[in-house]
């Protein structure tokens, strides 16, 4: 349904751990669909070279865009900028521009060996300013290298969207039934087997006033999307409530 | 540091799409680090039945486990167990088993076509029971088929675990310090390079009290912890407060 496509590579032991939830994905996952750009993969790899190089070939060969979160800190286990030059084929060295960012907010004093790392980028990439903590992410080729830490990461993606081709943003709409899956789910293959433009999708719920199905059309083309939304009305109200909701 | 390792592959549309955030991959991260299993990779695909079996079969190929959520309902895009089963090469039908539990929830004039893809298993396959809603996940060779609600995830990754081999737990100490992570990263990767046997992590934090890193030592062996801990926070305390939290 879209040519624009996006990967986006988490970099973290802490993430698989467990120790730290993910908050990045479905930032980045809302923010893309906004934009028109179709997110089609994500992969979370630990710290380890062979594993984050392996994993960012594959992913920047297949899809138009890849995003990457984490790993460009100042401390010893961070090693994706060094990880980003492997792949690329690319030297890495001290940025002049990315340490005066950095003294935006460090104190030249301050500006140990871990803290100069933040500034080493790879050959060939472009900067991406962080207003939040100043050190910056960089872009080379089709990949985009951010921060983990949120507050952050969502700074730099301000950046990164103004330098991404975007499409016409997938419009969606939301069906609010209480009927169960199990009883709509023929009636949505049927209508769905008639239309191209317009996946449906159908999402069970349970919750203290009982369950239901949630049931969403997605496409590009508004008409098309009410026309399937009344169809799916007509033919489940006779098994339960049925609301159409906005399509934004 | 171990052997057993595994990933997850999450299969969804709507968390791509960012209309659902996705809450098993932080939960089975902890509950297979509680076990001493190694979370490796997680990838997260589409709806589609060549990248399923893409992912699948690049992931059992690589690690001990595999353990899918998602795509297991009643409705048109539910396809992971068609998909399962192409990877395995064998056939796939109506399980005898997998409908005696979906009777014990529904009575027998609701099992409609819809709700009896439900118990659609692959040949070789054994059911994983499912408390909540009864309709059963399965395994077959390496991998755990899941359901995506959370609620039935976790009914089912009780019974997935008694399956596995499981190893010795990673144990873990949390440092916290009030330090800035430019200013400890030197530190710690001096201390690093004295130890295979923990593995030392260090995390930025932002909150209102203000700003400072925690540093986090993983490793098997309890006493290897406590003696890194220690040289951690022998050669922290003349630049901030150091905090030794138990090892768990």
């Amino acid at each position: 349904m879209n040519d624009i496509t996006a990967a986006i590579l988490v970099i973290g032991d802490e993430i698989l751990s467990g120790r730290t939830k993910d908050k990045n994905i479905g930032y980045i996952a809302d923010c893309l669909t906004n934009v028109g750009v179709y997110l089609s993969e994500v992969r979370i790899v630990p710290d380890k070279e062979e594993k984050i190089i392996q994993a960012l070939d594959s992913l920047r060969n297949e899809y138009k865009y890849v995003l990457t979160t984490g790993g460009i800190g100042p401390t010893h286990d961070d090693i994706t900028a060094d990880c980003v030059a492997k792949a690329f084929g690319v030297e890495i060295s001290e940025n002049k521009e990315a340490i005066d960012m950095l003294l935006e907010r460090i104190p030249l004093e301050d500006l140990n060996e871990s803290r100069r790392r933040m500034a080493r980028i790879p050959h060939g990439a472009t900067l991406i300013e962080n207003s939040v903590s100043k050190a910056p992410g960089f872009n080379i080729g089709n990949v985009f290298v951010m921060a983990g830490v949120p507050s952050v990461m969502q700074a730099m993606l301000d950046v990164v969207i103004t330098r991404m081709e975007t499409g016409q943003k997938l419009l969606s709409c939301n069906i609010h039934t209480n009927i169960k899956e199990g009883d709509l789910a023929e009636i949505l293959r049927d209508i769905q087997k008639e239309t191209t433009s317009v996946i449906i999708g159908s999402y069970p719920y349970y919750n203290e006033s009982g369950y239901g199905a949630n049931v969403v059309c997605r496409g590009k083309n508004i008409d098309d999307i009410k026309s399937v939304a009344t169809i799916i009305k007509e033919k489940l109200s006779n098994i339960g409530n049925v609301e159409i909701g906005e399509i934004i």
